[in-house]
């Protein structure tokens, strides 16, 4: 069995538009890519807060201003991400194996993941989506619906879910399956599609998990070797944009977690980054986590830049 | 190994809206799970025409009516109908294994197929999409894209693609190594999202690809033990909806061209269904295909109803 990679990649790693995508990707491959030629196993896991965005406002526009296509729930927004983000990763990524004539399958997996109703997340819904309303708009909707409006940056109402933490991956089995016989894996695309346990099943919730926690949690349910986390920054830094700023080579789970204390990363930024770092590594001791940015990605590799988060 | 099948669901088993579509997999799934009773293997491909038409004009209204959104190539579009209808298959088929105690994967698989880009039918481009235009409308965006337009029904214009043939299925490795391990597998939705072969690797293209001939090299290429297409009628018919419409218990290839010629299967809707169960049947001579409903699949199968072709 080859050495295990997890990657989460960031929002810089796709694109707004499909054709902005369909470019980035192609940038992304090839440091995927990189990680396989290294001799990796790598398992792909990736946000979807611009592209669940574009396609959820698509559906409200199109039923507020003709009626003639449906509502379309938030998790179904997530799927229909799943599928368009992982068709320009899947294809990108076949074509630079193949311009470097490594025989390699890469495959898509729609990938549901669990959260648990009772996660406290729910009480305190933050992400925002879709569009702006006026106070008005959105306690009429609010009243008709479930939904959750919140004041959004002065710029009017926009509806929040919750963030809850990732549970379990529903799909990990085949996940697992497909790594070791060797084929690229996508899955967890925009932290998997979020369901809740049912008295039968499961379905569908609107929320919206982090990709940084779900490739956290996929990167332990595989027992990977590696987590690695791609960003705008090439190395984590306290003092971030002060004149003190002071980026890190690498640092301890002691160091992580004071350095939480003293507020050094932003929340919803380069904090859940740090957090799910450090939870992989409390349940894996022997792993090895690592944040930079997705054009260093192969030289934060070989042990030249990037930090690395250790026990 | 186990026996295999490929089953294609018409529109039928699913739906015009998420609501409805979660709703109507209830009963496909129950179906699905029934022929895994049985001792299949069962790999499911899907139609997607209603969910591709629906999200492309989601993304055109929106695109048109406030510009707040990109405009969505065709393929993302399909890609996208892949993640969403997967979802739903899956959680569905995966609730009723559950309920009946069945220990199985289900995984939807993002599946591209190659179209050769000099098949015939990009020279008559013939599958309405999108919107109703006027007829100056139509001609103003022809001028500025490549886009081709034809009058529908006396209803306005709307924009046509073409609907090649199958050539090969990208992802069919992880499809092979997924049913061999048991999954049940979910592919080639919508008939695959069409991509043609480029210098280096492949490109996405405007297309649709017939779903029941998707679904027939699919079953020929994992050299399937049988075929079945389900669709809205229990069996198929001469001189259908005439006072002598003969249903069929069954027909051998021969019959069946012969059938063709005489004109008893409408194009666009028995007659691809009859010819792809041909086309399998001619490569893979101990293979059986089978043309029933939804509701009547499981009685089919164990040859109470259907229609069986033959060699």
């Amino acid at each position: 069995m080859g050495k295990r990679l997890v990657i989460a990649l960031g929002g810089n790693a796709l694109g707004n538009t499909p054709k902005k995508q369909l470019e980035l990707v192609k940038t992304t491959a090839s440091t995927i890519v990189d990680l396989v030629e290294e001799g990796y196993d790598v398992v792909v896991g990736h946000g979807n807060g611009p592209q669940v965005g574009m396609v959820n406002l698509a559906f409200e526009n199109s039923y507020n201003s003709t009626g003639a296509t449906p509502e379309m729930p938030f998790p179904e927004c997530g799927a229909m991400t799943q599928g368009y983000i992982g068709y320009h990763l899947q294809q990108s990524i076949g074509r630079e194996l193949k311009k470097r004539g490594i025989r390699k399958s890469v495959v898509t997996v729609i990938t549901q993941v669990e959260v648990d109703k009772n996660d406290p997340a729910f009480q305190n819904p933050t992400k925002p989506i879709g569009s702006f309303y006026t106070k008005e708009e959105a306690e009429k909707i609010a009243k008709e619906t479930d939904y959750t409006f919140s004041e959004d940056a002065g710029r009017g109402y926009r509806r929040v879910v919750a963030s809850p933490k990732p549970v379990s991956i529903i799909e990990l089995e085949t996940v697992e399956r497909l790594v070791s016989d060797g084929c690229v894996v996508i899955t967890v695309g925009g932290g998997g599609i979020p369901v809740i346990k049912t008295d039968d099943w499961y379905e569908g919730v609107a929320a919206v998990i982090d990709k940084d926690w779900a490739s956290s949690k996929l990167a332990l349910d595989l027992r990977a070797d590696m987590l690695v986390i791609l960003t705008a920054v090439e190395k984590v830094a306290v003092n971030f944009k002060k004149p003190n700023q002071q980026d890190l080579d690498e640092m301890s789970l002691e160091e992580a977690r004071k350095y939480i204390q003293e507020g050094h990363f932003a929340k919803g930024s380069m904090l859940p980054k740090v957090e799910s770092c450090i939870d992989y590594l409390e349940h894996m001791k022997d792993g090895k986590a690592l944040i930079t940015s997705l054009e260093k990605a192969k030289d934060a590799l070989q042990g030249k830049t990037g930090t690395v988060i250790h026990v």
